[in-house]
């Protein structure tokens, strides 16, 4: 199964007064990816949610490369770097899409818990179907 | 008893391209100037919606008279306009604090439903001590 | 020619606490389809500001009729109400894709300013170009 | 000189539907806590940038520890790590208020640039002004 990188179009208000998209959005670019993703896997969040999981994220890191301007295309692509049943690690590099130059990259590890008592989840036991999911995306 | 309105500095994230605060966000200056006079009558949002009441927009509207930069600091004030018991209709006056120069004046109109059911509350009936506090702030 | 309508999915990050989309957003979709109508009618918001034209927001309203969730497929359609030269009003229907049920209208009235000056500006004798996509809007 | 730390209440629209501040907004919470540094120094983001100098994110880190939920105060406490005339790396440390547990931890690295032509700034000689601001900082 191949998997589409995430595009979509920056916003005005996206930018901020150094006429450039804000930092703190790269890591909304990131989820958006990852959702997107997910879904592409056949597994939506918004569905993994209502099955009771959440998966905070326990440590963001971005790497600011290029500046991203209003009205830019923008292509991320999210690969999976580690996943223990417990935790994932994703990876995320953001390009502009016109040239494909790098313009970030970034990191993002998140936990398993439940959406009722906040419990750390171990995803085999607790959610096989979830964790096969993930387990594909790491072989892959 | 006299209500302090609200006061805070712009946020460099706040601003966009054009170099001045996104007018998206006056609307959560809003939300933030209401959550705050609420905070000032004994009732915190917060605790309103622990009590199983949730207060959402039903209209929001925003005259935009004169841009506000980054770092600068407004002021808020809200007044109630109207208040049924079921609907509450609140207004708004954004000032630069440097100046006392009306920036923009905006009003929002909300309902009260059921943190649970969402379904609407009346809450003279459902929670009158809630009730009590709009209908104070009403008066006077 | 026909006008698409803008559609995206909504976010994670959209969503506030009481588990739908925050209101504030939808002033943000409307920017985003005024950006993406402006761009179908050949004339992109970045392209008109490199020309040095600006159109701050002088007001916006917003009236919502039903809650958006996460991960929902919204779709805006955008209208010109009046076109002065000096002035433009747009309107705005949003709906959720997937029934067609409408969600939220709203309305943002816009002057034309210099970038450098921020002195309103007459499109007719400043931008005659820009005044025509407006008035070929304004008409059909 | 005491460097006071920044502190706040959290927003409503900062919550996401997870019921806490959604993790993009520590990076906010980072750069008003910055910005309120350098204004405790006596040297306004605002001022600098007027000045013709910006200090962009070359890269941004942050380990969530423990959610914080709406209408809580929260404190950051930052720190300089590292200065070198081109760069300078901040360390970040929020907690909750009441409490004082460590909710987050982070660091962003940036570099200076000209406002206009975006090239890298050497600030002991480019701006002595601002030099000595930061290198008083990392002194103490």
């Amino acid at each position: 199964m191949t998997i589409r990188p995430y595009e979509r179009m920056t916003h005005y208000y996206e930018t901020d007064r150094m006429g450039v998209i804000h930092h703190s959005n790269y890591l909304r670019f990131f989820e958006e990816a990852r959702v997107d993703l997910l879904g592409q896997l056949g597994f939506s969040y918004a569905k993994m949610e209502e099955l009771g999981v959440q998966m905070p994220v326990l440590e963001s890191q971005c790497a600011y490369k290029k500046s991203v301007g209003f009205d830019e295309r923008i292509r991320v692509q999210v690969a999976l770097c580690e996943y223990t049943g417990l935790r994932v690690t994703l990876r995320y590099r953001l390009e502009r899409a016109a040239t494909g130059e790098t313009c970030a990259t970034g990191e993002t590890r998140h936990c398993f818990v439940s959406g009722n008592t906040f419990r750390p989840l171990r995803l085999p036991r607790a959610y096989p179907e979830i964790d096969r999911v993930f387990a594909a995306l790491a072989e892959g």
